[in-house]
């Protein structure tokens, strides 16, 4: 259940508050060249404190690898990894114990469960990405040997719109934008493994993310045939291609060698800097107070969240290509 | 690989003009009655020559169940199904072996596999789709009596849109809202099971499908944190609930007691009923002829199907959530 | 539950009286020739009525591919296949709906679903194995042209002996050899996947199986490590192999490229043509009249099982392999 | 290819020489009491130093939880945790990089991955087993609390018997068998998921087994089917048992309610205390050392890791079952 994958398969753990986040990336080829510095800079992308609104919450997320990587190559064992959790101050989260937050998981998880770790949001924390980018991370540097590239960009607001909204002690969503380059065709499998099926998932498991889209997405719902044709044309180098990139470098769920284009909505973080009315266990009216340390908008910080998973997807396609034939 | 699902798991397998689709439902709980006779009127549902614009193909789809139901009542092992090809006319795909069709899974299928079967698309035809409406009605069936139901509407073009449509030879393409009632509280796994995550795998992986979203979606990224907050409030029964649902019936990947709330984009049918320029495996630039006995829009006839693949997700959902507390 | 396999899955359906056996076979490789006259004569080799003291059930086991062969190559799409019951005679079992049968899953079946097909054992008749047979000659025809063999011996009872056990109403037991030729070394995943566990979860699930080594198996454990050491050694080709061979062909869970050596134990059939004490589902005694029909002695025929499911594990290996290094 | 388990999933990292070895328990029911003092006695129990004849190595295997558990409860979320390594020595392996031991992993390991850890046989090390011992303790902590209890008793050679092998430089195997006390009828799902044939496959990955059998076991393939005829009975308490239990406690794959019995058969150790013959990568003639620092006999070490499985796969399997019915 906290595993994603086929073949190169990430299993994740930790709470917020706990001593540490960490994961196993298992299937990761052997022999590969892994720059751990490199990782660690990675890693450091989705740090707080780097950008306007985001939170003060000072992890320092320092990525300890302790298995499967050894004199800077893989050893095709499963790299484990844990990441301390240095700044927890659990007894900010005390009073909330009893209460849920709204738009928050204390309450799902209060019924699935029957308990839960209140402090931080446990394991419902968007502190759990920070496995995510580790892993992904290493598979961005596997990636980076075949020649492919993942990018993603915010499509968020401006400083000046965030200083506004933070003022009036509210928050914001916002999109992001992953491109991969350099995919080969025949990545996917094609009925309920389809490329877009498992990015979908693998993006729309990332904390606040409601919606998912490739290519031309929702646009293309209300488009005619006509207008989304990818017409092929063979290339200066012999190769065919798509002339266009409607689909998004995916059609019937399998890379055709185009750019990878997808978008994933993210919404506004549901802690505000304001009182929030709610209800404890009990269903008795109470009023949570203004919230600090908290991000205004996390777009730009899941930028690489979205890599690692993009990355993850990709890497775990491509090896599962391999069996496609004898 | 054409596997989905964990605890109830679907297998399926056929090629458009094989002898045969079907597949194998396992998973489903012991001695719960099914009526075959409400089953095949579900896939009928999906039958073509049902709506303007749809494909002219006379298939009976007939469901044979040769397993794992007895006397009426499931037995807790796999259900295996067929459903026989009729209208196969072959003869119609030859000349097109050797093309790549645009927007189709010709070209991506021929380099992943350096085979494809390609009569009527092979095992990329939205015939596959039969399979899962089998299963998703059985599916179905086990939730109606945990009083749990699912709906789904198309947001498609009228009946002129679609006649003028038909008339240039040209398709389009829309959108499928699914609403889950009575679905309990504490349904969807945390992380990289969220209920949402596995829903967006499920929805896209039906043919043609370009995006999802769930709850306010993609207009969660343009708005306020204090916009789109679900307040908690206690009913008159005692119980907690929210008053909206922005959220679309998911909270931190768990389900929270409201409805569940989705929506499904599709795009244009890719066959077009006019001439189209294309390449053929060599690269040389041919002309594909107009194309007969297909849908202009195949969004109606998809209502079954979303539906299906939600109650897939449901259900699986719903067994693995007994599994949460000893 | 009823899926095999990593890469290579079996999924498989069907109750000993109720219309057919079937499954599906997803992941094998594309563009592989298969012999489908072939794969009929090997399922025969599990037909009732060919040795001594076998089932006069009179099945004819005609096989029935469904998908993901095409002009006699494999697509990569899922191979579905179904084997019809044609000679299930279902009132011989009526009586016996309210009865446990010693030794049968008759009681613990009811237990754990409150439900079961009483024809024939139902799903956990022994007819289950064909469906085996089916996907696993499929998988020896792949194996076969990667120069890959395998073959099973009976270690069981003379026709002299199984005679008289007959004339007392009486069933044996035995055990069966199976040596897998040509095998590459590299197979197999070193810690829960290791060759040698998947070959006994596989040689396990076949009914009335009871015990499973390889190599010098059991008697290894009343040896000195002196004695079963397999020396490296340099060949004439310049390969390395070992002296001898008591490690059956893994080690460390991988193979080494020698032969793969198993044995696997069947207990007695645990049907007997006497009268046999048990209870009904009240606890209240009862004595079941002898029983025709049946095996006196089971492992003749599922000698093509145990090849059947270590076609399966090798081959599903021989894939993942692939993805070990980039 | 590291994780074991369908819904109680166990994934475990670690080279013998790296900085730790870990796992991660997911699926593990919330709400449970876990006593974290006597999960360390337990995993005390498999280290070295303890017996005549058991490696040297002073390894202290503090179990350090990092997830998980909070307050001494479980929280459905998955439980991480790591086991320092802290006596590696690692200049001991340096010379043995480029040779193959017999019966050892080195070999197969380096063919199948072109790298390996060769500190103290990296991941293939015994080693490996300390986070079995903890995963399966905390299972065996959470059956506890259904009743259900595991035990499992070393067959190996008397004292005197090991004093004198390891005079020789020699080393032993031996057997060990393990029952399952108090788990219920309705374990285990009939085909490929067969109790005994998750049992086996979990014992089978245990470093150095070589076979394993349930009830008579490999006896039952030599004996008539009315001998071991495990007749049903009235208990005093209503209840349906069995007077004799030749079936292990297992018929048709599922458990009937009296005790599970299985045996495990281990190899001797392979690492011998006398010079041994073997040849480099290049196929030359080398003569290895003499080795010290290793266990006579693995086998009592080895009870509480066979313990540890089967408490995995019987926990496992009671989870499963929970789905069975609605």
């Amino acid at each position: 259940m906290n595993t994603i994958g086929k073949i190169l398969t990430l299993s994740t753990f930790g709470e917020s508050h706990g001593p540490a986040m960490g994961g196993v990336l298992d299937g990761v080829p052997a022999g590969v060249d892994i720059d751990l510095d490199a990782l660690q800079r990675f890693v450091d992308r989705r740090r707080p404190g780097q950008t306007v609104g985001a939170s003060s919450r000072g992890e320092q997320d320092r990525v300890e690898v302790l298995s499967g990587i050894w004199q800077g190559k893989t050893l095709g064992t499963p790299i484990g990894f844990i990441v301390r959790n240095t700044d927890a101050r659990s007894e900010d989260y005390e009073p909330l114990a009893r209460c849920f937050r709204p738009n928050h998981a204390d309450y799902t998880w209060q019924v699935k469960y029957g308990i839960r770790d209140p402090r931080g949001g446990g394991r419902a924390s968007a502190r759990e990405t920070v496995a995510r980018v580790v892993a992904g991370g290493i598979a961005m540097q596997v990636l980076g040997r075949l020649g492919i590239t993942i990018e993603a960009v915010a499509r968020a607001a401006d400083a000046a719109t965030l200083q506004r909204v933070m003022a009036d002690g509210d928050t914001l969503g916002g999109i992001i934008e992953c491109v991969v380059h350099g995919a080969p065709a025949g990545l996917g499998e094609p009925v309920y493994g389809k490329l877009h099926a498992r990015l979908a998932a693998a993006m729309m498991s990332i904390p606040s993310v409601h919606g998912f889209e490739y290519g031309d997405g929702f646009e293309m719902a209300a488009k005619r045939g006509s207008e989304v044709m990818d017409t092929f044309e063979k290339r200066d180098d012999g190769s065919i291609g798509t002339a266009t990139n409607h689909s998004g470098g995916i059609q019937g769920g399998i890379s055709n060698g185009e750019d990878i284009v997808m978008r994933v909505a993210f919404k506004p973080v549901p802690t505000l800097m304001r009182e929030v009315p709610t209800v404890d266990r009990d269903g008795n009216p109470v009023t949570l107070p203004p919230r600090g340390r908290h991000d205004v908008c996390v777009v730009p910080r899941a930028v690489p969240v979205v890599e690692a998973m993009a990355a993850l997807v990709i890497l775990d396609n491509y090896l599962i290509k391999k069996t496609n034939v004898l």
